[in-house]
């Protein structure tokens, strides 16, 4: 807190400060809340790598990048060297303001996801070893893979919870090979692969071939298409981790709702802070509770995404104020788990358009 | 499996004698889904205790007691010396219904919460102290108090979501001390402490004076009355650990969201499985939603709860086929988080009649 001692800002004019750059920043196409502000300056107090402070802001990468242009042009913040680092005058507002710096308290053994991979270990061993070649994350599908940790840890919660072993399981979209790492962990009846990418089909396949996974199986599909009839309530549970504009999450966990068998099955899909206000969270769980499905678990943070390559062309490389590849791994979401009440109430028809965008979309 | 091989079953005729026992427990006043049957079904297989099996279930408890019983009266399930037997001809069955046996991969170290309370130390050691004297859990109000682990895991928790520090925050019932975990470890700028029960009021003044927590406070207060003027809208956050009858849940949770400020204000409560059932949790969260309340976290098993001394006297202690005193802590509920989009919709008025009761209450 070098020499901020030296500059005194009262609370009231701290305050009108930053209802004047919340103003300035209503223009976007996305909520803008004083909350997500708060999130925001407190993650600027203990981060000036641009991708931890958004990790740890936990709000639209959108708003969040418009709020740093604006305390840049104010000269509370100073772009330098590809990092972010407060002025004094900003760390004399923030403290006016009485925002106190970001801490976290994850367990460092299970990295805050609370669940241990103990009891997985040959599985896991296998799994590190099959996806060494796996097919590179593309910009055109939204692609961007979650660490084999991840994939892991999803395996060992959806076991405990007892949605997978023995029983026929549903993967909409599949560049994180959950698949994989279910058949080879979980002891599942029957895994189902639908992407709509080639390549991860062929790898798929290949990899049940080799390490003969005679349950395992893959297929390509593009969810705009109505669920084919054979995959129509034959599976107890599905896994996606959509594209979030609302319509193609929506399109996502449809089909995976409709490919369960009713009363009692399970899903499972991740959802970021960072493309999805919580005005849109809470769109998204008014539309899972009016199709029969109750929210069982939220975990913020489980889902860690390793980087992609194609960071310079993503949207929200143009809203950084500082543009550096990310050196750690930054993107995660929360992992979601709903159980249906009874049949979703739902219809199969095809989505027209694109998936991919809306206004809080950043990596699209 | 001893033995087990040697019975016979088909899948068809075992699902039959599972559907004749759940058409006999329908007569339940609660929900009755196979889904619930299949959690009872799995902890069986590695629990003899009935509390830990109760724990393995996650389904309502009044639930599992009578799907326990009719197991009793078909011989499948034997009851002795405080503990549950699977009879081979148990095994049997239920290996012919495909349904694997529980399994657990909570960390070691967080226990599954995914919280490290390493930068807590100094302030848990101080409340550890402070309530070895609190006053014992009374059946009159239905409490029931978490362990000094929970409660301070609750704290490194909203302290992690900003919700805490150089903030108002409100407990409304407390007899999980949280309010003075609160005011030890998190540096925040006021606690107010509600409780309908003066023992636990006393006990909370008595630790803000000795301890010298000026920003701590207590007041008798019953949440079927309105919630006074004063603390109305006046909050950034509030706990609360209510007793589970909807109409219980929702006074409490009301009167919490009643005293928040408005949009990111947040607030924290527990839901069981074992007297909740999903149907119930779905209710719940399209009320939190018609009152302009995202959930934003879902932590399963979170909090743990230590046994009470009336166990005997609670409504489940009839229903349980083995009547032993729990050896184990085997109460958990989840841990859920909300936070406003706006002011929420709600208006504050008096709760009539009592609020304990539902049919699925199992420990009041």
């Amino acid at each position: 807190m070098r020499g901020s001692a030296s500059i005194q800002v009262d609370r009231a004019s701290a305050e009108a400060q930053l209802r004047s750059i919340l103003d300035r920043v209503r223009h976007l196409p996305i909520p803008v809340t004083r909350r997500d502000a708060e999130r925001v300056l407190s993650a600027l107090q203990v981060a000036a790598d641009p991708w931890e402070a958004l990790r740890l802001s936990r709000a639209p990468i959108r708003f969040v990048c418009a709020f740093w242009q604006e305390m840049i042009r104010e000269g509370l913040l100073r772009a330098e060297d590809g990092r972010l680092h407060l002025e004094d005058s900003g760390r004399a507002w923030i403290q006016a303001l009485g925002i106190p710096p970001a801490q976290e308290f994850d367990c460092p053994r299970c990295d805050g996801r609370g669940v241990d991979l103990g009891g997985l270990q040959e599985a896991a061993v296998r799994f590190r070893d099959v996806v060494r070649h796996r097919p590179v994350a593309l910009q055109t599908f939204d692609q961007g893979y979650v660490t084999e940790e991840t994939a892991l840890a999803r395996v060992a919660f959806a076991l405990e919870r007892g949605d997978v072993e023995r029983k026929e399981v549903l993967v909409v979209g599949d560049d994180d090979l959950v698949s994989v790492a279910l058949a080879l962990a979980a002891h599942p009846l029957r895994v189902v692969a639908l992407d709509v990418d080639e390549r991860i089909v062929r790898f798929i396949r290949e990899v049940a071939r080799t390490e003969g996974l005679s349950q395992l199986e893959a297929h390509v599909y593009d969810v705009r298409d109505p669920l084919p009839e054979a995959w129509l309530g034959g599976f107890d549970t599905f896994f996606t981790d959509p594209t979030e504009s609302l319509r193609g999450l929506r399109a996502f966990v449809d089909r995976g709702l409709l490919a369960l068998r009713g009363e009692g099955s399970a899903g499972y899909f991740g959802l970021t802070r960072g493309e999805s206000s919580l005005a849109k969270w809470a769109r998204i769980q008014r539309m899972l509770l009016r199709r029969n499905a109750v929210l069982t678990d939220i975990r913020d943070g489980f889902n860690v995404y390793r980087n992609w390559d194609y960071v310079e062309t993503m949207r929200a490389w143009r809203w950084l104020p500082v543009r550096t590849r990310p050196a750690h791994l930054w993107y995660r979401s929360a992992l979601l788990r709903i159980e249906l009440l009874s049949s979703p109430r739902l219809v199969n028809r095809p989505v027209r358009g694109q998936l991919f965008e809306d206004e809080e979309a950043a990596t699209t």
